[in-house]
């Protein structure tokens, strides 16, 4: 039988949340957190919302995936999130020893990467899922707010 | 007439946070920030407590700083923490455009900048002051740990 549970299945579900999110006219994105194909965090940007820089979807989905587990470490969790972290959001999951991080589209100027921020040493990193879908929100989030 | 609101005078305060963290058992981390000489935010670490990566003393303070003022930039704004912030938090703070930050003891380990985070570039970063009493509390804490 085919597994149904890919990467995509689960960004999917992340990009929906981006959606949200750019109804409410935050910067779309949107994360999940998946332990054993069980989904047990869902949350999207709410930085304007809630005027706060640190409620990035990552942040809001490390604390309730840990709320859920009982336990500050999310070890045999993956981070489903559709834009690449920023240096906040990737030093939490440094600290969260999180397993997996899979991200869909990449950012060239704030991301973590291009920011020099390290993740956890034990924690996977799968890049460019549905990378050009995720892309796609963020460009028509800006355009529409520079009209 | 002397200036009462010094550094050294709104760490002591921000070590007294430091203190009721170590008495809970979390990593004695005390934060503060002050705008105008006016404390607006004092927290300290809740990691354990929480079961929350995110839950550092700075990132508590930014958020609560960021409610009182209701907004989400901290120009104008002073954060001190008795030790060096991590890369989670250094990634707050850049968001946050905080205009000050004083922190007392260096993290030679896990601090942001051993481990080359970056800071909003307007930030002004003062370091070590009372770097001695905020760094024996966190030395005293692990010692315990260990026993």
């Amino acid at each position: 039988m085919e597994n149904i549970f890919t990467d995509e299945y689960f960004m999917k579900k992340a990009l929906q949340e981006a959606e949200t999110a750019f109804d409410k006219g935050e910067i779309p994105v949107g994360a999940l957190v998946v332990i054993d194909n069980r989904v047990i965090a869902k949350t999207h940007n709410l930085t304007e919302l809630l005027h706060d820089v640190t409620a990035h979807a990552e942040m809001q989905a490390i604390t309730a995936a840990a709320n859920f587990i009982g336990g500050k470490y999310l070890t045999g969790c993956t981070l489903y999130v559709t834009l690449e972290p920023c240096q906040m959001c990737a030093g939490a999951l440094y600290w969260s020893q999180v397993s997996k991080v899979v991200f869909g589209a990449s950012d060239d100027h704030r991301g973590y990467r291009v920011m020099g921020t390290k993740l956890h040493p034990k924690t996977e990193v799968v890049s460019g899922i549905l990378g050009e879908e995720c892309s796609v929100l963020v460009k028509e989030f800006f355009k529409k707010r520079r009209k």
